[in-house]
């Protein structure tokens, strides 16, 4: 089977916030992407801030639809911003370009979608996607 | 406490899938939108398509914006179609106005949210939501 | 002077809250606009729907864009509903051609700009923004 | 009650205006916005340019949609620009991420809505505003 199913998907949110919690992080957000960039589930946390969607969408956006983790947009976007910015461009603005965009794989390396978390510092958002990949069974690139 | 917890909102969604899986319906997307529009919850069944995200948002969302169910939105658009279409302009064009869409209330008849099903026909979308919102302790306005 | 001033802009928006509660009427929002088409106030009543400013301002707006009021936009997108479509893509999708955009001219005749109240039914609407008008010691055309 | 009734919001545009004007400020225009980020009152000072109304939603939308005021914001900016301007692509390029943008709280610190103040320097647009919210009984974080 390819792609990431709901009941996976429901393992992996539940599981990043979880870890959040555990780690006393801010009520997270927690996005989950299929291969197409397309959302297959979202859930944000009591007490978290209304535009949340938007910004955990834009950071798996970006990291599915490039092929290329948070933290490797980061750097890019360090180096050569302009660049980033016509990327979000030709995507009709919809990347954000930091930790937190997380690759899912199988375990032959097939990019199945990707996981977007927001609600703490951008490397502690990256850990609790992390933590719920790996709670699914699946690899996580962040 | 008032608005929808998250935990109310994943009520809302399973409920809303297992009345349409109960009834042979085609896969359901389900989204619950805050009373600000903004996204609480998502999920999209295995075997929806992959563009189904945008079209829960765009029944829920005019619905909250409007303080107008998906019935209601759909009777104006038939009697009035350049109004519904300028409505949406100036929504940003994400306002899909037809049953599906279903206005969330507390008790006391403050809405609360929206919630969004597609997949199935509108009518039937509706009623699954309905489902959903009832098994929440809540009221749907459809 | 030219203009309507903040002063008067209070007193149009206050008094066709008034001339609507004393009809009856569901909770009004309404705008106000000076004659380049841009905000001088707004107020949304407790109760309405989040989303009231943007029906408000898309009947003020293409009113004093266009130097034509609701009833007439309405008509002419009766009549040729693909012209108002039109209409609205240079305008940026602004506007909402139906009632409830009122001109606002002085004594002279001069367009100072236009109001927009949304809440209730089209015509109802109307009346509360004349009303309103009409109390600042201004001249609408609705 | 949750929210900030119209009473409530204009009492803090009149109040900021009142500072305003007490202090030598240059013309005020205020917007008071609710839980979900929806204009409930505005108002632009007379003499004050007439594109305010954009300038004042601009730093009071990110500020509620974030769950983060102005400052913290120009902070976020000037340390990395491309990841503000990438959050201002997701939410259709609204946010301006100055001060003059204010969280407004309840006393058990639960995020009612946010108020923009523009006109002056960004810093007496805060102060402005944080005289209104408190002249309100609301807490103000600038």
């Amino acid at each position: 089977m390819s792609g990431i199913s709901l009941k996976k998907a429901r393992i992996i949110i539940r599981k990043a916030m979880d870890a959040g919690n555990a780690a006393g992080m801010k009520p997270l957000s927690v996005v989950v992407l299929d291969a197409g960039g397309h959302v297959i589930a979202f859930e944000r946390s009591d007490g978290a801030a209304p535009g949340r969607f938007a910004i955990a969408q834009g950071k798996a956006y970006g990291t599915v639809m490039l092929g290329m983790a948070g933290k490797a947009q980061m750097a890019r976007a360090e180096a050569q911003a302009y660049f980033m910015a016509a990327v979000n461009g030709v995507y009709g603005g919809q990347v954000i370009p930091v930790p937190g965009g997380v690759l899912v794989r199988d375990k032959r390396g097939t990019v199945l979608g990707a996981v977007g978390v927001t609600g703490d510092t951008s490397d502690n958002d990256a850990a609790a996607a992390l933590a719920g990949i790996e709670a699914a069974g699946l690899l996580g690139e962040a």
